[in-house]
């Protein structure tokens, strides 16, 4: 994973979009990747054991910033444009209100946020026509801003992991990388667990307080809010409560998004790990190895049984290899079932002429 | 993918549970899967195009049958046991009433889908409590029926386009493929476009005729619907439109989303295809030979090469290989580098034994 942050200033120079979406993408696999052979690298490590050096991480979090600067900006575009138009027709929405700008960004919030209390509402046809194309771009931009902090707290919390792995001198084989892993997504749970209560207990604190409702409404507030259910019989009806709903809407309906995310990574993981187990401990038979035996030389090759048992784990699929195959073929130019340097060096030339 | 569902009888009366498990993590892929290697299979196929024959969907379905069927039976106890609750308790809820028993089931779906019209409040500790449970659970069902019912439509869908493939005779290498792969994307996006356009249609047309809405009211109420919403200003208040609503607001709501999933599908499958074409179009250099070369014997075979350019798209990683690297060299008993018949017949033998 951090590897890519480390091939990103090798690769930036020639090919610069892919790149950045080969970031993206190994990103979004969320495992600890290691460095042994990162394309384009100025050396191979020769350390075939798959733990390479830890890769620096500043380009990394460059690139991962870039891209919350980038939801941060839409984010901001969207609260402003929200906030000019309903202000613009502050007239026309009818309910409780305080401060007009502040109502204006509040109404944005509650509708992207598919909270919906109805202590603000619609009166006209116009902007209740509006209020609908509101709602739906804010779902989207939910979404967003949910798949982004996703990534951002996986990513933050995978260096930390590389890091302390590190610490043992000799990490050891996979075995101990899969126990990783699982503790990986249980503690993603529990983090996203521990930032939500955090947020449940100061939001019931804080309705307590400035919004003057009993212990139970405030807790019941907070549950309507996060869940976007929005009841609308309590909600948040001063100038004071309001600012704060702000921050705290936006925050609380992500926290609880990231936690049921998390929930179903859970689940996920432990299906595949089972499915893994199976594949790994299953009898291998004659019709197996003559099944992954690609080249039809008889004996199957470390790397012609790792495909083959990657497929029967649902990990790559036959197009996938059938893609790749192609490309073999096209670069053995001396039709020899393998490539060698001096298959390599016609292929470069050719592929220059183009 | 369908090719699990013929490898499934095999597999039954073995492992039944990982089998099934196989069968779910394979169908998560959502790829078109070909029947060249399966495990434990009476016979291997000796086309090695990788278009194997098109097995049969029996108990494929079946398979799905029993899902939808868990699901169906988790949302009936859920709406059983949320009607009997609020039925109890309802002179605790305050709002428009009309017959009390739909009032409850109606007040369950508002809750579950978190839409939160609040034309129904509790109104005492108990129930406010009693609802927070009842939004949490419901959420977690509706994101199950949402991810089953994902799955539902691509495997049906998958069926018709391996259907379509095989009309032609010679379906062609991985390019037309990857095309079928590209237009299933766009094609479920449609498909889900399709029904929600039909639902919010039937919405507005009903709360019209029914609910005596203006035609921009009943839209106005059909969009805070679906985005669950919900201010509450409209509502369902008669008791057709609640009979109606219970039906209407979990399909469209999950419409919604799945149209929300299968739009995030589309961007992630044209990033991931960029990837994946700049990985196979890069100049192939002497250091990517080095690295692609897992035995160490100077040259790179067919599928040390696929490996390697699989990891590099980011659809492996290291610890995948080094996990079935460790089998492959426990089943290597003559330390040959290769397995053969040979290696096969002790391994057997040893696996028995324990």
């Amino acid at each position: 994973m951090a590897s890519n942050g480390a091939k990103q200033p090798l690769l930036s120079g020639l090919v610069d979009p892919a790149s950045q979406i080969i970031n993206e993408c190994h990103r979004n696999r969320r495992r600890i990747r290691h460095v042994k052979s990162p394309p384009l690298a100025e050396s191979v490590p020769s350390d075939t054991s798959g733990n390479g050096p830890i890769p620096c991480c500043g380009s990394f979090w460059g690139g991962l910033h870039q891209s919350l600067k980038k939801v941060a900006l839409l984010l901001a575009v969207y609260l402003g444009l929200g906030t000019i138009c309903f202000y613009a027709v502050r007239d026309d929405i009818k309910g409780k209100k305080t401060n007009p700008i502040l109502d204006s960004v509040y109404f944005c919030i509650v509708t992207m946020t598919t909270v919906g209390y109805g202590d603000l509402v619609p009166n006209s046809a116009l902007v209740k026509l509006l209020a609908c194309v509101f709602v739906f771009v804010g779902m989207a931009l939910v979404g967003l801003i949910l798949s982004k902090a996703a990534d951002y707290l996986v990513d933050k919390q995978e260096i930390l992991l590389i890091k302390a792995l590190h610490k043992h001198e000799k990490p050891g084989p996979a075995a101990s990388l899969k126990e990783i892993e699982t503790s990986k997504v249980k503690y993603k749970c529990y983090l996203a667990l521990a930032i939500l209560s955090v947020l449940m207990l100061v939001g019931t604190v804080f309705l307590y307080m400035v919004e003057d409702l009993n212990i139970i409404d405030a807790f019941y507030c907070v549950c309507c809010t996060i869940t976007t259910l929005g009841y609308g019989d309590k909600s948040f009806s001063t100038g004071g409560g309001r600012l704060f709903a702000l921050f705290w809407m936006l925050t609380g309906t992500i926290g609880l998004g990231l936690l049921f995310l998390y929930i179903a990574e859970l689940f996920t993981e432990s299906r595949q790990r089972t499915l893994v187990h199976w594949v790994l401990t299953r009898k291998t038979t004659n019709l197996d190895l003559e099944a992954a035996d690609i080249d039809d030389d008889g004996v199957v090759g470390a790397a012609e049984f790792i495909l083959y048992k990657l497929k029967e784990m649902g990990k790559i699929s036959q197009e996938d290899i059938a893609l790749v195959m192609e490309e073999f073929e096209d670069l053995d130019v001396d039709q020899s079932g393998t490539l060698s340097d001096s298959d390599i060096t016609p292929a470069q030339s050719t592929q220059m002429k183009k």
